[in-house]
Parts: structure tokens; sequence; C-alpha cells
């Protein structure tokens, strides 16, 4: 199945001059929705993961079935103040300024395999925000995977600790 | 498997007097996760869905992956601006003022089966946006379901002509 087929390119958004890869026509085809979920399940192969780990929003479509296949658990790291209980913090870089991101701070046990995931890898902050936070629970990263990854804003040098995998690249 | 043992109550969050029931505990449980996935399948029972529609952004832990399980597509409904094709908008009374959500205008086709599921059911307000959005496009809302229901908050009232049921209730 071809997967780009379902990506739909939106110019202009979320700011002129960026297209932005719109999934939803993926997620909302039932066949290339399981597609999909298989074949990020392939890219990790046969490996134990205890947590998956997802980010705020987009990552929330995927990572908790990819937890439930693979009979580990599901953790959010959302934006600032979203999450009820005690939390860590990761400052990251944005074009101007700084945002935080935020995961539990007992979500991750020591010594957890953790599959990292997102629907998009673009400049990697979030993604490298996410594993820091990870690892300062001393989880360790097995893979960061992700739907799709725009090759030419390099967000793989961001995580060059990490295997890093995507089904799409553009 | 007892659920609310999965299920964390946070005093004064998000603001002060309430009392947030936290379902992190629950999807972080590779168990739970997987006990709650079935278990909401079950409440839907055997019947033949061509969409879910999962509501930002807590709602995306779960509507995604029973779109899956039941061969549909999933529709997220998101908070203005969010979505980047051309959408729908609905809008609805919150405590102070209103707000809206958008759905894609092309997601659900006239006739489509759609079941729609959120985790919590507090005021029903999104619910019943959520409702309206899809019944605009000509879908036919087979279920609304959700993780757990506050009944004093007497969400079911908004949501009059649907079939509504939850797994826990508080």
């Amino acid at each position: 199945m071809n997967l780009k087929t379902f990506i739909l390119d939106v110019p202009d958004f979320p700011t002129k001059g960026v297209i932005f890869r719109d999934i939803t026509p993926l997620l909302k085809n039932s066949k290339a929705l399981r597609f999909t979920e298989n074949a990020l399940l392939e890219l990790l192969g046969n490996v134990k993961i205890d947590k998956v780990v997802g980010m705020e929003s987009r990552g929330f479509f995927f990572a908790p079935m990819l937890a439930a296949k693979l009979n580990a658990g599901f953790v959010p790291v959302r934006k600032s103040g979203k999450l009820p209980g005690k939390t860590i913090q990761q400052y990251y870089d944005l074009e101007y300024g700084t945002d935080a991101l935020e995961i539990h701070f007992d979500s991750i046990i020591k010594g957890d395999k953790v599959l990292v995931h997102d629907d998009v890898l673009a400049t990697g902050g979030t993604a490298q925000a996410t594993c820091r936070l990870i690892e300062k629970m001393g989880g360790e990263i097995v893979q960061c995977n992700f739907l799709l990854e725009l090759d030419f804003l390099g967000g793989k040098e961001k995580l060059l600790n990490y295997q890093v995998k995507s089904l799409l690249h553009y």
C-alpha cells in the first residue's frame, strides 16, 4: 500500500510558506489505518517494549494502539500544565523562544524499555526533549519511530544517540 | 479487572474544588490498557461501524485503536484552528463564554455509521457539539461511548437522542 497517497499537502498551514503534511486522510481510511499500525510495528521488529511514549496531540493517534499491540503501557508527554499529577519538565527551543514538555514523574521505571512515537519528525525539538525526560527517569530508549519525517529539516541530527525510523520521508 | 483502581483522584485540578479523574495510571498499565480497549468494544457489541470519531486530546487515546479493531476509519474532532483542511464548526457553551469544535468537512460520508468516543463524559457540551457536527454531514450516530462518566454533572441529558454507554461511573 502506498501510504503517501493518503497524505495530503496543505500549503500555508499553520503559517505562510509551510507545506503541512496532513495525515487525516490516512486515519479516516480503515485499511490505511491498520496498514500503518502494522508497518510501525514492523519498523520496531520483535523487541520487548515496556512503555510507548507518545507526544501531544498527534502522537496520541498511534502510540496507545502500538502499546496495546506490544503488551506495553502507554505514557503521554504533554504541553505544560495539562497533566494533572506531579511532573518533570524539559524545556526546548522553538523558532522564537522556548516551550516546555511534561511527563508524569512516575510514568517510567528505571530500566523500562521505551518506544518513542510521534506522527511527524520535523526539527526534532519535541522528540529530543521527550528522550531527555525518559532518560531522566532511567528509561532506555529502544527506538524513536515516526509516521513521516521531513528530511530537509534535519531532525535526525538531534537524535543521534537513538535508533530513528520513519515510515515515509519527505 | 476493577478499572477504578487505575483511576487516580487529583484534587483541585484543573481548578480549586474540582476532583480530576486521572486515567494515566490505567494507560501506563499494559493489562489495564488492553482490558479497557476490549471493554469499550464490548459496550458497542457486534455492530458495523464506518467511522470512529474521537475528541481532542484525550479522546485520541482510545478512538483510533477502537477504529482499527472495528475495521473503521478514525476522524478527529479538534479545537478551533488545529485542523489543516476545510472544516465545519460547532460552537458550544462553556462555564464562561463559548468555544468551537471543528471537523474536516469531508470526514464523514452521508450514511456513515459512527461511534463517538471520548475519555470522560462531564457536562456533555463537547459530545453534544460533536454529534451535531457528525449529523450536519449526514452521519448516523450508533453510540457515544466513554471510559468514564461523571453522573452528577448530568451530561447524558444533552445526549438524549443517542445511545450513551460508559465503562465507569462516578
